[in-house]
């Protein structure tokens, strides 16, 4: 079926999936002074074998072998696996999940990236962890009025993964609440409203995250003498809200590390506070219900049938803004202040299994080098095109 | 079955086959002046998921996990992944498939590595495209009288594979035009021709390729002082031929780059045109019908039932040569003019699922180093068999 | 159902078979002068994918996708696949394998790591090679009174595994004998005794390996100048005994390799044996049979059913010693001579696909670098835990 191959034992206390889905996406520069080529890549393949054993653990494996996504890695197959995870579900108010998987902070993170909007995730996103490696107590993240996780990673950077920590023996602890108090109530308009906050704390050392453009663009590093060094801690105010076809996600992220610097004349340690936020809205125009989860269209695309699918537009302001301290000592000369975007996308979904984005997104950046051929000499104009397709 | 997990949902529209194939290689040099070492190696282990959703999609995703296909490749994860693609089939004659897949322009290499007569493929096939990624419009590759395709890819170098195009903007245009025009006709002895050419067009920068034997061993590189730069084309004339159990195969290729080279008293800029032919014939002993396809044998192998599967005899001869003009300036002093090879081939094919192969090839070169050890030195005489089994 | 997804044709010809397991594990050192960081990891994630086709060959394709495991690997992908390969059983006492599989030496190493009774493998195992790629005569490792193994395989070093024979063109001899002379008697207190002898000869050149604690942390490294050159032999006596609840594993390695040293002042070759063994003992508290294979629990746990799993205690003694001659002038100055360990371990048998293992090891050292904060300069004593789940 749509959902790839399913199988279940005859009493149902086993079930296996196996399915995945591929993003083929074309970048496209506007002008031609950018660093970064027009290039067609494989942005995400990702095989998953997911189900459950003896009725009460759900397990998920997923791995990643597209190039496109190895960002953020040093470790040999880090970027191999996404997702490596048991969840035993005894109670439902306390599930218990140990492994590898998205750390509960981000809101727009914690969406399938089969379902995001954009072609590429927000600013705000870059500043939580992705998949990172500990053991979490939850009652689901999404499914109740009142959603909780708190559990203990790795931690793993901004934007970054972790299978195993090499750098340092610092755990982060992570929390999040999400309400959604409406959510089994006759209110139709409310039903789809939903907001907490998320936060980390733990201790870092090594190397630290660089940022990027929608375009995937650096226009922000630390210097090679800046590493962390010291407590980190996360805030994540959030929120969505659908309502028939139209929906919003919106978050701000607070990131603040302590550095340990090695240059010379350079005080050897700060704290630097990045803040990013993001508003994103999009609009169905043939009528589907619009989710934080997976859109599935009315009429699926065929000339035979005379369906068409379902069509999306999208609208997103975001922002990123370094810590005004950091520069220009502890960090690279290229590096810019702030970069601000906003971006329009159409998204056609054929089917369950089919999906086309069109994206364009503009940035304009505070600070950075102005140097010809710099990221941050210019605004970044660019055309982000993806065909997804799941099995 | 032979062909894998096959399952089909009740209204044929969703397809999932998972299936695969491994070769287990032993590569051993009859002169022990080789440099490369006789071994054993994984060549090629790749799981397959393909299949179809709503009808009309056609998708297929193929690993290849084994060490001994790494060549080639830079990025993280390129050699990874070699098929992601999704092939709209709403009109026969006007497909669309979008991804990474193989650029069509080699006959040899349009052949499943699966179904290949020679443990190696030739040295035409070296000239040409690996595994791309790109939009193709096409008929399919092999299944009309008439079959086109016209695409624009990233532009994988000779031999090389491509997920992202890191080192240059330029895109490459490939087409392919093939014919078989007795396919459907009442001729035995001609349905089974097939010619055409095959070509592509675009701009490269970056590293060139090298060029190996049959053995593997490199007996050209540029220097690392010359890189592509500027258009290079191809072009392709290819042809097989079937009849009852034998059957032909051969193309040639012109590959032309425009290079830059940085060294000292060398003109920066030229344009090399470095060409191949390859010739391979075959003949199945046991009376199956010969094709470009997979060979199926008619009685498979069993002491208890007495079959022996099927057998067929192969002859190669093939030649690589570099243009003149490259040497001495452009190129590594251990580089040769021209490799000229021959090779024979037994392949036994125990049942659809089993197959071995035991080859003979013997290379010769002009030019190139003739230092002790040098690959160039002396002829390459080496046996590669192959233990081949798929599921 | 437990053991994946299993699919078989009408005439059982064909089966296939898709699951795989995962390892998360959880490693604290207990005073931290460690240079080892605590850490989540995941240890081992190892899909499969096996079957037979045509009734009488067996293959098999097992993936491992987890970082933890990235040990002893320099060629790009080798740490990814362990198992790639074909057993031809068309006579039982004469079965043919080919491809990539565990070299038939050590006993421990012959147990699946989805069994293990501790997290980390004993020293005596780190003397014996891992996957190898070759060829294997044999006829099955345990499934008979007299067992016996003969191959011919790339060689791979101490605790290596081996895709492709980069470094020589030595290739290893192994052979196993294995006896359970009252696997089919009528004497059950014998039944599950069985012992023999391994070893494999052959020649090497190359890096050599390096020797681990159970805390993974490396206590013994030749210098850099020091490779092997010439040949090496191992030779490892092994026995098991399983008697209801009470199973015991015991082996001696002995790993000699001729060496060639580059230093100054240092005699150019050289021959060092090193020698480690290792004893197990393990408990079934909960009445279920001990087994050199996979432990089954009685009642699997739920709070519904009211059962509890199994539960298994564990102790462990080990011993690796190196050559006294190659000290001081072969290895690296933090080398220790000796390392002597002991475990005890808990272990909790969910049901047939969840188990959790919860050891402490102690490690101490003759020899070494006693400078702070080295590996050597003090006992190890760490916890390791870990959450194994099947599918």
């Amino acid at each position: 079926g749509s959902n790839g191959l399913l199988v279940r034992s005859a009493d149902t206390n086993f079930v296996m999936n196996i399915h995945g889905y591929a993003q083929v996406d074309g970048r496209f520069y506007l002008n031609d002074r950018e660093t970064a080529n027009d290039t067609f890549l494989l942005r995400r393949v990702r095989p998953i074998i997911e189900g459950t054993v003896y009725d009460k653990f759900d397990y998920r494996l997923m791995l990643d072998v597209a190039t496109g996504n190895v960002t953020g890695s040093s470790a040999a197959n880090n970027a191999l696996i996404d997702d490596a995870y048991v969840n035993a579900r005894f109670f439902n108010q306390f599930q218990v999940q140990v492994g590898k998987y998205k750390s509960p902070v981000g809101l727009e993170r914690l969406k399938s990236t089969a379902d995001l909007v954009f072609v590429e995730t927000g600013f705000a996103t870059q500043l939580t962890p992705n998949y990172d490696t500990g053991v979490m107590i939850h009652n689901a993240l999404f499914n109740t009025p009142v959603n909780y996780a708190i559990g203990i990673f790795n931690g793993a950077g901004d934007a970054g993964s972790d299978d195993l920590d090499v750098s340092d023996e610092g755990k982060d602890v992570v929390g999040r609440l999400f309400l959604q108090p409406f959510l089994n109530r006759d209110v139709d308009s409310l039903r789809g409203l939903g907001f907490g906050v998320a936060g980390s704390i733990g201790h870092h050392n090594g190397p630290l995250a660089t940022y990027k453009t929608a375009g995937q663009q650096t226009f922000f590093s630390y210097s090679t003498t800046t590493t962390a060094n010291g407590s980190q801690y996360r805030l994540d105010p959030q929120l969505f809200y659908y309502w028939g076809p139209f929906g919003i996600l919106s978050e701000y992220v607070l990131s603040s590390q302590e550095v340990r610097s090695t240059a010379a004349g350079t005080p050897p340690n700060a704290r630097f506070n990045n803040t990013a936020w993001q508003v994103e809205a999009s609009y169905l125009l043939t009528g589907e219900q619009n989710t934080f989860k997976t859109i599935n269209p009315l009429h699926p695309f065929g000339p035979v049938n005379g369906g068409w699918g379902a069509f999306e537009l999208a609208l997103r302001v975001q922002q990123l803004s370094l810590d005004k301290d950091a520069f220009p000592k502890y960090v690279t000369s290229t590096s810019a202040k702030e970069a601000t975007a906003w971006g329009v996308g159409a998204n056609w979904y054929l089917n369950r299994n089919v999906k086309l984005n069109l994206d364009y997104e503009a940035t304009s950046f505070r600070g950075g080098s102005k140097v010809k051929n710099a990221v941050t000499a210019h605004e970044e104009h660019v055309i982000l095109s993806r065909v997804q397709f799941s099995f």
